[in-house]
Formats: structure tokens, sequence, C-alpha cells
């Protein structure tokens, strides 16, 4: 009946690997690198999705679709993108296949090579902004703000599920604006939504900052993230929003005219989060028994379970959860009665258990007897007795206490997981012994953020939007430094 | 003031392509056969999106994400699929671009080419059964439900928007069952649901029949498909549904375990609509001052446009306005109060009717006086005044009947172009003169078949669920025949 789920504490990697398979989110396929996403990970995707969705368009924003392939000379014509982008990526070079001629299958016609090479997308600024250029006249076509969601390829070496494989989805949003203060608005409104998201929907705490130089977008004069911190005190950035300045719109080409009839280069946003937020999502939570969902973003909010011996006893629970579950999904709870004969009431507990569905209602002989439910909730693991008539009332309300206490657990774990600190040393003996993040004085080089990721493998997470002005001295060379930046081990 | 839009009696094809272009639904990008689907073109398209997958899932299936990429040898696995699918494709043969030694620019790495060439998906039969696999052991697990929204690419030589492009967003079901029985209902009941959702929520008539076997779907033992008529008497295969036996379980060796515990070959179904039907829903539909939409489908169901000289008179119109967008959107009605100042109420009127928006409703100084509103309807062009105390009853009826008229009037054109023919003679005439169905007997063989589409261009788009046993003579051959098939030149 276990669940034969390492525990998070011998092996936090092999728990996480093996809780994304046993949960039924997603799995490795025969392509190198690329996931499978299961029907029960992908109908919590569709849930972030739906959210997400939501609140881009009530912020003006539109969904649109642009090709899969980018010409291989696009990417060069924004200098420091193509350093960036296009190394690592999936070259499409022939539009034809053949049979061989000694009858051994298929093979590549060599007749059928492109003139030019197509990227499948690693991100889309290029290819878009090569459409602005159609799309913007004049200041009345501003701002454009648009968002897609897509698949993207970038070939990674080593993947892990949902954290980094070779194809992911994603959202990527790209806005045109008249003004460099309107496009830092936009980067910035949308880092609060993608804050809001993670706290407010999936229970995950972040950090909103910057990033330094060296951590930017390939492109961008500044990229906003969020940074959550997972249960083995590493980080996970969860989401960016660059402001790209006018580098596409000079790179494309793509100018407007002003009330006044001049002509300027357009200012720019992108921003995106992937199916990574699952990895946040799942780290965030879960526990040794299997995934915890935060209500919000449940397939499956609550489960009920007959335990029940024969037909009769069947019958007789049905008419008592019928209207349960009916009266639940009319006040949009996602409900599911499992009365499948083929599965025992202990392999369905377990299964929901590592499926992290947050309530589950068993009801059995004594139950129905005593007009009573018993109710489990996957966050504490708490069970109780409910009476019949109050059982409606009190699924309601657990479902908010449930959302509310797994981020107020996580952001407990994140508070105190935050630490200052003032010397090299410290910082190092803190990095291996505590972990989360470490926050330190930094003279402001890529040099030396650069030694100390090599040194230590932490990296600078983000400058956090909320940091003080405060006088100090860089914790590895000395120098002078206005402000405390947060670093941690990431993934 | 005028569209500049080409008459569809002048050129009907150039009509489309413009009006596509005019009414901001797509456009061909910079790559070769690959569009980027405009916001108002996508807001339709997620409309069709949203229909269908409640319908998917109130029947029981799931969503699900596959790999973009399919291995060159998962396709010689299927003889028939091969020979179908691995032509004209895309192939990813190296995954590393470098810069240039001569600093010309990126090229790709020959270091970093592919053991094994990847494609693009044309469709996921393949990889998805390679899946299949894993996830199937036992009757238990049958059947298999699942659903897919994705990108495809078939590298296509001539390219027209949303008919046929390189790239192409769908859905793919691929569905796995224990009976071949089972099978067979499930892509009848798919059939079902595209041509509910084509005639009740695009207003686009179909007919239900199943394809000759030169038209199948390469590797399904049946294609079951819908069929709409266009407007220039051209035929559009809208969806297809195939049955595809155990060919796809017997190449990935996918087998499960009976109750009696005996092995066998799982039974198969998969099925797709694409973004062919808005170029279905485009022609269907529209006329000469545009686009026409069903309500059902039309991002902005209600527009109100204010003429007014100055603040002031906005002012009082918006207060009577205001309320009753409010009003509206509490009925999830979808309306566009369009104040612009940049643009003046002929424009708008003009816009509107080209984009197709259902319900155009225009107030000005007189109607303020009166407690009126002009409200004029996009399928008729009829206009009447309405008082204000009835405007949202009038809003409500008139959008259930231009739904029901505009498909009326579809389905009367549909059936005054079902024409039974009993002569290869008139078969051509009425061919050329007419267009539309031909209702002819035919030999039941390839090599007529083929003549036909030879000597005519016309094919046989499927033999009718409801046609009717009827002994009668092949109009070609003489040789006997059954049952009527429908021939007609098709998109």
């Amino acid at each position: 009946m276990g669940k034969n789920l390492t525990k998070r504490s011998e092996d936090y990697s092999k728990w996480y690997n093996e809780l994304v398979i046993k949960a039924d989110l997603a799995e490795m396929s025969g392509v190198r690198g690329c996931m499978v996403i299961k029907p029960y990970g992908f109908a919590i995707w569709e849930k972030i999705q739906g959210g997400l969705d939501k609140m881009f368009k009530e912020t003006g924003h539109e969904n649109a679709y642009f090709p899969i392939f980018i010409p291989k000379s696009y990417l060069s014509k924004e200098a420091s993108h193509v350093e960036g982008f296009a190394k690592e990526c999936a070259v499409v070079t022939h539009y034809r296949l053949k049979n061989a001629e000694d009858g051994s299958g298929i093979i590549v016609d060599e007749d059928a090579k492109l003139e030019e090479e197509l990227i499948v997308r690693p991100t889309s600024e290029t290819i878009i902004w090569d459409t602005y250029r159609r799309w913007i006249q004049s200041y009345r076509d501003l701002p454009l703000l648009i968002n897609q969601w897509a698949n993207v390829v970038r070939w990674e070496m080593r993947t892990r599920l949902f954290l980094r494989t070779t194809e992911f989805l994603w959202q990527e949003g790209h806005t045109a604006h008249a003004t460099e203060k309107e496009a830092v608005e936009e980067a910035k409104l949308i880092l609060d939504i993608y804050a809001d998201f993670a706290e407010n929907h999936m229970g995950v705490p972040v950090i909103k900052g910057t990033k330094t130089e060296s951590e930017r977008f390939a492109g961008a004069l500044d990229t906003y993230c969020i940074e959550a911190l997972m249960q083995d005190g590493k980080a996970l950035q969860a989401g960016t929003s660059h402001f790209l300045g006018q580098n596409f719109a000079k790179a494309f080409d793509v100018k407007f005219a002003t009330k006044e009839g001049k002509q300027e280069y357009v200012w720019a946003t992108s921003w995106g989060v992937s199916t990574r937020l699952m990895g946040a999502l799942i780290m965030t939570h879960s526990d040794d028994n299997g995934l915890v969902l935060p209500p919000k973003l449940a397939p499956i909010q609550v489960v009920i379970i007959p335990i029940y011996k024969g037909l009769e006893q069947l019958d007789a629970i049905s008419e008592k959860v019928d209207p349960l579950v009916k009266d639940l999904r009319k006040r949009d709870i996602s409900v599911k009665f499992d009365k499948r004969d083929t599965h025992k009431p202990g392999f369905k507990f377990n299964e929901y258990e590592l499926k992290g569905v947050p309530i589950r209602i068993a009801i059995g002989q004594r139950d129905l007897e005593n007009g009573t439910y018993e109710v489990a909730r996957r966050d504490t693991l708490e069970k109780r007795i409910i009476p019949a008539t109050e059982i409606i009332e009190e699924i309601s309300s657990l479902l908010v206490e449930i959302q509310d206490n797994i981020f107020e657990k996580a952001k407990a774990y994140r508070e105190s997981h935050i630490t200052e600190v003032n010397s090299y040393e410290e910082f190092k003996t803190l990095l291996e012994e505590k972990g989360g993040f470490l926050s330190a004085h930094w003279d402001g080089t890529s040099e030396t953020e650069e030694r100390v990721k090599e040194e230590t493998k932490a990296t600078i997470r983000c400058i956090p939007l909320s940091s003080e002005l405060e006088e100090g001295r860089c914790m590895v060379t000395g120098k002078p430094s206005s402000r405390r930046v947060l670093f941690a081990k990431a993934y």
C-alpha cells in the first residue's frame, strides 16, 4: 500500500523525479530531452494557463500566434540576442524525406535542402518584431499588447521534467510602446501579475527584483524577475519580464510617427512563464506522501470515497453522495466520486494523497447511520468527523483555509531562509549548512559575481525591488556597496 | 470610405485573400508558408477551441501534450502511414549553430549533427502510440481518451491563409479501446461532435460521410468526415475522424491483458480539426462587405458607436450607454463601446462591418432625445430604430436570430447545390456550370475515381452516412453500383 516515494530528507532530487512520475504529471518521451505532459499534469497546467490568461486579458492584452520557425538570419539581427539564443537550438535544414534506393527505409532527400536554415523558436522576439514592422506605423497603433501561448525548443544537455526540457510550453508577451516610461511600466505591471498569480493562485511566495547584467535576458536593458525558494533551500526563477529598450525596434527597423509627425523607434517589453512553474508548484508544497496542490489549481478539489461491502451498501451511500456532488458542482467545486469497484479504499486513499487532492471525504456504513462524513485535508493530513448538515459549509471554508495555509507555510519557510551575511566565510558556511537566500553586499561587478559562482555555485538571484539603501562593503572584495542583493544556489 | 474588397462574383479567391487580410484575421509571415494569426483572428480561433474543448471534456476526454519532434524511424513503423506522412516535412538535422570563423555570421555547427534526424510532427500517431505502450497494460487502463491542442507542420508547396499553410494549429484526439466496436463508436461519436459544432456554433451545414479508400487517412481502416460547401460551389473537408483498427497498436506493440488474462492488441481512433475551420467559417457566411460571423464565435457580438459633436454630447451618450454595456456583459454578451475620438463614425461602421460584428448599435443626439437606438444587423444589413426600454430584449433575441439565420441561409444554398446526375456528360456540364455536390453512381474502384479526378478535378468527397441503397450504374463505366456518392471540386 506504500507509495515507495524516496523521502525528501534522503534525496530531494530523487524525491522530485519520483513524485512527478508517480503522481502522473509527466514523463520523458522517446525523444531526447522532450517530455510528455500526462493528463493529470496537463490539467494543472491548464489551470495555470487559464488563470494567467484571464489576468493578461483584464489588463488589455490579446493573444496571437506567430510561426514556430525563425530564419537563421533573423537571430543575428540583434547582437546580444544572437549570442544568447543562437547556440543550442534545433535546426531545420531539409524539407523532404524519401525512400532509400536500397529499400533500407526513409532518408533525408538531399535535393530538398533549404536555402536558409530555419531554427525552431527558442523565443520569438525576432520573428515578432519582424512582424511588428508591418503593424506599427503611427502612435495610433500603440501600445500593442500581445501574448502568445506556444511551445519553444532550447537544446538542453541535462534535462529534468518541467524544470529544464528541450521542448517546453510557455507564454511569451511582446509589447510595443511609444515611450520608454510606458514600456518600463508595462514590464513592472507584468511582474506584479506574475507575483500575484504565484502567491495567490499557486501559493508560492516570491521575491520581486531585477537581474544583474550578467543574468539579464539576451537583448534586454533590464530583466525583472520573481524568485521562489524550494524546500531544499535552492532558489527557482519563476518568471521574467524584460524591458528591451529600443533594441529590437532598431534591429528590425520598427518606427512610428508621433502625434507631431516625427519618426521614432518603438520601445519594447517581453515576458514569460513556462511549464517550469509546474516544478515550482511541486517543490514548494509537496511532502513525503506526495503532491500537495493549492485548491485553486487542483484539477480535483474534493474526492469522495465510499467504503462499502456489496452493491446495496454502495447504493445507500450513492443516494446520499449524489446530491452532495451536484451541490458542490453548482458552487464550482470540482469533485470526484470514486465508485470504482476495481480498487480498494486504501488504494484510493493512497492514490489521491499522492496526487495532492486537497480534500478527501470518506463515507462508510457507520457514517450513514450517524449522518456524518470523514473529512481529511491533504496539507495537514488531519481528519475530522463532520455532520452531513455542515459538510458543504465545511468544504467551502476548508478550501480557502488550505489555500491560505500552504502559502503561509511556504512563506514562513522562505522568511526563515533569508539570512543576512557580512563576510564571505560566513556566506560559504551558511550556503552549505542552511541554504536559502543569503542577503549580502556586493561590489556591483560581474567579476565578483562570477568568482562567487565559480567558488560556491551561488548566483545573484536578484536585486530585490524592496531592498533599501544601506552603506556596506562587498563581502568578497571589500569595495563599497550601497545595497544588499540576494544570492542562492538555484535550479 | 469603401472597403476596396474585390467582389465574390468577380474573383472569389481574390475576395477571400483580401478579406482575411483586411479583417485582420491573419497574414503570411517572413517564413515561407507560415502564417501569423492576428489577435482578431486568434480570438475567433479561441472561441472555436473553447467550444470544442468543452464538448470533448463532457464526453470524457482529457488533454495532454506530446513532443513536437518525431524520430525518423518512428514514422516508418506503420507502413501506410509513412507513405502518407514522411514526405514533405520539416527535418531537424543539427542541434547547434556557431559563429562563422570568418566573422560572416552564424552557421550550422557540423559537429552537432543528430544521429537520427527528427521530424517536426505532421501528426502525432507514432509518438503517441510509442507512449501508449508504456501506459496500457490491462483492460483497466482502457479506454484511454486523450486530446492534444498543438501546432503541426506539413511542407506545403502552395499555401493559402488558413486553408493550407506549412504550420497550422489543430487538435488531435488519440484514443485506445479494448474492442473494435468501441473504437468505431468513438470515431462516430467524435464525428457527431464535429458536425454538431460546425452546424450549431459555426453555422456551417455539413454532410457526414466516409472517405473512399484512396482519400483515407494514411494508416486508417475507415475515415469519417464532415464536408461543407463554400459559396463558390467548392467543397471543404472540415474535420476527420479515423478508425485505425489495430494498425498502430501492432506497429508499436501495444497490447493489453483482457479480463480473462489474454494479451490482445489495442484498437484505436484518431481525429482532428484545424485552423482550416477558420477558412470554412469565412467562406460560408461572408459577403462583399466583409466578414459575417455567427454570434457564438464573434469576439465582439455587439458594438456601440456614439455619434456626437464635442465632449458634452459624448458624455450624455456615455451616461446612457455605460449602464447598457454593464447590463449586456452581465448577460455574457460581449460588447464594445467604441468611443475613440481618432476615428469618425463612418470609418467605424465600415470597420465593424468588415470584421463581421453581428450587431451594430448607433446612438446620436436625436436618439438621446427620442430615447432610442439604431440597431443594424450584419447578416441582412437591416437597420431598425428600437426604444431604449426594449434594447436588451432586442439584442438577446437578435443574436439568436442571426445565429439561426446564417445557418439556414448556408443550408439553403447547400441544399440547392446537391444535384443528382446520371451520366458523365451531365456531370461534367453541371460541375462547370453549377458546381456544388454532384450525387452520382460510382463503381467503387479507385481507377474510376482517379479517372474522374484527372478529367474533371472533382473528387469523391464522401459516401454520405445518410445515403440510401439504390440500384444504379456507374456514370463513367456503367458497372453496377448500390449507392450514390458525392463528388465535388474541393479546397
